[in-house]
C-alpha cells in the first residue's frame, strides 16, 4: 500500500467530488474510494438545467452524466447515495454518516478526506416562502419539479427573484416556453458581476424579448391561493402576479459540516484551502463550490462557484491525496452566459471592482466585428477593457453582443493568467481568416484603443459618465459627427451636429473655451473628430468610447 | 515640424501599407504622406477572395475596403495608384516612381520610407503556363478574372496546383460553384504546415466532398485548345482534364526593389527587420508580406505572410516612423482555415517541425467536444498537442474538426506567447457554460492527457506510429476495447477484441510478454484499459492517442 493510506472518503457526488474520485482511482489502483452524498443522484450537469426546462435539452437522462453502477463497475468506486455525512472527526479520522433510506448511522474511517459539499441556494425567510411553485434550481429534484410545472401548461406568469446568471438563463428558458417573465433584482442592475453600463445593454435586449425587469426593488412576501400555490409576489413597491417563482438570489457554500469539525472557513463561508486544496485539518482537502480560491488579478481570496473550477480542483485534490503533487493556482473570474441572442462574458475585474480595489485605472468600450465584416454572418460585439494606468496591465474585460464573445473572453483569461499588458495583448498572433475574425481581431482593436488612452494619445469618456454629467446639468458641447441621416434617425438630446467630413471647415462654429465631447456610431469617427479638433488647436476635447452602440440612455429624433 | 521629418513615403497599398498610412496620419497631423502602388486598387481584402469566387460574398465591392478619395478626404493621404516604385536611393532619400498610366517618371523625396511591397504567387516556368484560364489568386484583377470564368458556366473541371491553405479554400469554393476539382500536391500531404496525421483527416473530409486529391505528384506541363485555353494538365504520372487551373503552390516576397537598394533580406528573400520594423537602411521600414518576423516558439526568423501580421506590423512602423516607439515582438505561427465543414487550425510548431528543430518532444492527439455534449449542436474537434519533454512547455497545437477550433487556437496562441507549460494550460480559467464549452474545456482535457504522458503516468502512441509499425509487420497486440457492436461496425485489421467491461476478467487471454496497444473510439476507454492492464501487472502497454477518431488508415468489418 502506498504511503497515502488505504481509505479515501469523498463527501459530495457532483462535479468536484466525482472528478476527484475518478482521478484518484487512476492514480491509485488499490485505494478504497467511497463517495458519500445525501442526494439520490450523482454526477449531474447542474449548468444544463435551465436548458432542460427550456426544452432545448429534450431528455432528462442527458443531465445525468454517470450513475453509481458505472463508478462501481468501471472504477471500483463505492458511491453511497442518500447518505448524509453528519460529522467529521479530524482526530480519529472518521466521518459519521446517516443512511437516509435505512435510517441508521455508520462510520467511515479515512486516511484522506475530500470535502466537496457544494453550495445551496439562499432561501430568504419571507412570508409565504413555503408556498407551492416557489422553486430553487440546484438539484435534479429541483429541475424535475420545475419542468413538470412548466409542462403542465398551467404556468402563465413567472417571477424570477434575482437577476444574476441563473436568473437570466431562466428568464430566457421560461420565455421560450411561453411564460411571461418578470425579474426582480434588489440592486440597480442585473448581472452584478458586470459594470452597470454593460449590464444595461443586456437588460435592454432582455426587455425587447418580452421580459419585464425591475431593478432596485426587493421581494418582501408571497401570497397563495386556497390550495397553497403561489399567486402573487409583493415587492417593496409592487404587487406581481406569479404562477411560479424562481429564487435565484444567490448561493452559499455548504460548510457547516466542515466548520463544526473545526475546519477554517473564510468570510465568504467557503473553506480556506492552499494551492494543493488542503484545508487546515491534516489530510483533509476541500474542492468545488464549498472551497475558496485565489483571484489571480487581485491576489486576494475569491469565492466564485463554477463547474469548471470544481472539476479542476477535484483533479488537483485527487492527485495530492494519492501521494502526487499538483497545484490549483487560482481563477481569473471568468464568466460566460447566453442571454437570448446575446453572448455575455466577463473576465478579471470590472471597472467598479477595480476602483474598489484601489487600482488607478483607465477603461474603454470598443464595438467591433466578430469576423470580417464582409463575411456573411458577421456580428458586432461590444468590448469593455479595464487596465492599470501605472503598469498598463489589463485588469479585466466585459464583452456583450450577438457576435462570438466566449473566444475573446478565453483569450483574455489566458492573457490575465500571465499578467499581460494591454500592449502585449495588442500584439497577439491571433487566428485570422474571414470566417473567424477580422484581420485585427476585435480584442486587438480594443487593446489598441485602450493603449492610446493609457498613453494620453486620446482622451475618451465612457457613455455612462457622459450621461451622468448630462443629468447633473454640466455644461459641455456634445458633438455628433455622424451623417445627416444618422443624426435624424436619433441622437442624444442637446447635442450639436457637424458631420465628420465637414468638421475641419466648420470648427469656427465651436467655442474653443468649452469642453467638447465627440460621438458617432461606434467610436471610430468620434476619435477621428477628436484628432481633427486637437490639430485645429482645441485643447479640451474628449471622444465618447463606443458612442451610440454603447449608449443606453435613450435618443431623441 | 516634428523631428521625424516632413515626408513619409509608403510603397504598397494593401493591408500593411494602408494601415501604416492611416496610423501615421493619426500620429502626425502635418506629415506629408504618399502611398505608391503599381496596382489600380488599394486596401482590398485578399483573404476574402476565395469566398467571392464561391459566391459566399456576393458583391465585389465588399472586397475593396477603401478607395483613394477616402484616404485623401478623410486623412489627407495621397495615394498614387498605377505608380510603380522603380528604385530606392537610400543616400539621397528618394524613391523613383514610374507613372504607369501617363508613362512618365517622378521622384519622391522621403524622410521616412515604409516598404510594404507584399508578395506574389510563384508561377513555375512550365510548358503551357501562359495558356488562358490558368490563374493565380492574389490581386483584385486575379479574382475578377476567375469569378468571370466561373460565372460563364463553361468551367466544368478545375485543377488546383498546390494543396496549401489557398488551395483548400479554392477547392471548397469552386466545388460550391459546381466545378469538379482535382488538387495536385507535390508533397505527400496537403496543408504542409500541419503534421501529416492531422492533414490526412482534412484530406479524407475534402475527398468525401467530391474533390480529388493527388499527393506526391507534380505538374509538368499544360496543354490547350486551338483558342489557347487550357484543356489538360500533365503531372509526372497523370493527365488531368482542366477547363481552368489555379496555381497556388506558394508565394514569394516582392523584395527585388529593396535588394537592389542594398536593403538586407533573409534566406526566405523577405526583408530583415528588427522589432521596430527597421531595415538595415536608415529610416527605412519594411512591413507586411515582404518583411520577415521572429517565431516566438523557436526564437528564429520566420516568414509567415498573413494579413493579421501585416496590419500589426504596419501600425508599429507608423508609430516608429512618426517619432514614437513601438515593437512587434513576433509571431507564434497561428493559422486558421475553413475547409468545407471542417475548421482547421495550427499554432506554434508541428511535431515534425519540433523534431527538425531538435526539441525533445512528447505529443498527443485528443478528441473532445467543443461544448457540453448534452447541449444541441455540440461537435467534436481533434486536438494534437506537442510539448517539450524537458521543460513541459507547449510547442504547438493542431486542431481539426467540425467543432469550434479557432477559439482553442487563439487560447494556445496566447499561452505560447507567454511560454506556458502544459500544466499552466491545464489550469486556465476558461469560460464555461453549456452553450460554449465543456466544464473542462477541450484544451484543458488535452493538456491533462499530455501532462500524464510527460509525467510517465501513461504511455501513448500516435495512430500514425501504430500504422507505420503495422506496415513494417512488427509484432504486438492491438487491443480493441470497444463494445461488440462498435467492433463489428469496423475495426483495425488484425486487432484482438475484448470489451473494456470484460477486460479485468479476461486478462489471461493476453500474453504478458507481448507489447499491447489498446484502442477505443476516442482514447478514453483505451486509457482506462491501459490502467487496468498496468494494474494487472502487464508491463509493456501503450494506448493509442485519439484512437479510431484519429485513425486515417482504414478499417475492416
Amino acid at each position: 500500500m502506498a504511503n497515502h493510506g488505504k481509505y479515501l472518503v469523498i463527501i459530495g457526488g457532483v462535479a468536484a467530488g466525482m472528478k476527484a474520485a475518478a482521478k484518484a482511482r487512476r492514480e491509485s489502483p488499490a485505494l478504497k474510494i467511497t463517495v458519500v452524498t445525501d442526494e439520490p443522484f450523482i454526477s449531474y450537469a447542474g449548468c444544463g438545467m435551465p436548458y432542460f426546462i427550456g426544452d432545448i435539452i429534450k431528455d432528462q437522462k442527458k443531465l445525468i452524466l454517470r450513475e453509481p453502477p458505472y463508478f462501481k463497475g468501471m472504477h471500483n468506486i463505492d458511491v453511497l447515495t442518500r447518505h448524509q455525512a453528519t460529522a467529521i472527526d479530524i482526530k480519529s479520522r472518521q466521518v459519521k454518516v446517516r443512511d437516509l433510506e435505512k435510517e441508521r448511522d455508520l462510520t467511515l474511517p479515512y486516511d484522506k478526506l475530500i470535502i466537496a459539499t457544494g453550495a445551496q441556494p439562499i432561501v430568504p425567510p419571507l412570508p409565504g416562502i413555503s408556498l407551492e411553485n416557489i422553486f430553487t434550481l440546484r438539484t435534479i429534484n429541483d429541475v424535475l419539479k420545475i419542468r413538470a410545472s412548466v409542462d403542465s401548461g398551467k404556468m402563465r406568469t413567472a417571477v424570477i427573484v434575482g437577476g444574476g446568471l441563473i436568473g437570466m438563463e431562466m428568464a430566457e428558458n421560461l420565455t421560450l416556453r411561453g411564460i411571461k417573465v418578470t425579474v426582480v433584482e434588489l440592486l440597480d442592475q442585473i448581472l452584478p458581476p458586470l459594470d452597470k453600463d454593460m449590464a444595461l445593454i443586456v437588460q435592454k435586449h432582455v426587455m425587447e424579448k418580452g421580459v419585464e425587469i425591475i431593478t432596485s426593488d426587493g421581494v418582501q412576501a408571497f401570497e397563495g391561493n386556497s390550495s397553497g400555490a403561489v399567486t402573487t409576489v409583493f415587492t417593496s413597491k409592487r404587487q406581481l402576479p406569479a404562477d411560479m417563482v424562481i429564487l435565484s438570489i444567490g448561493i452559499r457554500p455548504n460548510t457547516k459540516l466542515a466548520q463544526d469539525a473545526g475546519i477554517a472557513t473564510s468570510t465568504s463561508r467557503a473553506i480556506k484551502v492552499n494551492e494543493r486544496m488542503e484545508t487546515n485539518a491534516p489530510d483533509v482537502y476541500a474542492v468545488g463550490d464549498c472551497a475558496e480560491s485565489v483571484h489571480l488579478v487581485t491576489g486576494k481570496p475569491a469565492w466564485i462557484a463554477l463547474g469548471s473550477t470544481a472539476a479542476k480542483m477535484g483533479r488537483v485534490a485527487a492527485i495530492n491525496a494519492t501521494g502526487g503533487n499538483d497545484a490549483f493556482p487560482g481563477v481569473v473570474g471568468t464568466l460566460i452566459v447566453k442571454v437570448f441572442e446575446l453572448n455575455v462574458g466577463k473576465v478579471g475585474i470590472s471597472e467598479q471592482e477595480a476602483l474598489k480595489e484601489g487600482f488607478p485605472i483607465e477603461s474603454t468600450i470598443v464595438p467591433a466585428g466578430d469576423k470580417s465584416h464582409y463575411y456573411p454572418g458577421a456580428r458586432d460585439i461590444l468590448i469593455k477593457l479595464i487596465a492599470d494606468k501605472n503598469t498598463r496591465k489589463l485588469l479585466g474585460a466585459e464583452i456583450v453582443g450577438e457576435g462570438v464573445a466566449d473566444k475573446r473572453i478565453d483569450i483574455i483569461a489566458t492573457a490575465l493568467t500571465f499578467g499581460a499588458t494591454v500592449d502585449q495583448i495588442a500584439k497577439l498572433d491571433l487566428a485570422y481568416a474571414p470566417p473567424y475574425a477580422m484581420a485585427m481581431d476585435a480584442i486587438i482593436v480594443a487593446a489598441n484603443v485602450l493603449g492610446n488612452k493609457l498613453s494620453g494619445k486620446t482622451v475618451g469618456i465612457l457613455p455612462y459618465e457622459v450621461a451622468e454629467r448630462l443629468d447633473r446639468g454640466e455644461r459641455f458641447v456634445l458633438l455628433d459627427v455622424r451623417t445627416e441621416s444618422e443624426y435624424k434617425n436619433g441622437h442624444i438630446k442637446g447635442c450639436k451636429h457637424i458631420p465628420l467630413d465637414k468638421l475641419a471647415s466648420r470648427t469656427h462654429e465651436l467655442n474653443r473655451s468649452q469642453e467638447i465631447i465627440t460621438y458617432c456610431r461606434a467610436g471610430l469617427r468620434a476619435a477621428n473628430a477628436y484628432h481633427i479638433l486637437k490639430n485645429a488647436g482645441f485643447h479640451n476635447v474628449k471622444y465618447m468610447d463606443g458612442s451610440i452602440l454603447a449608449w443606453t440612455h435613450g435618443l431623441e429624433k
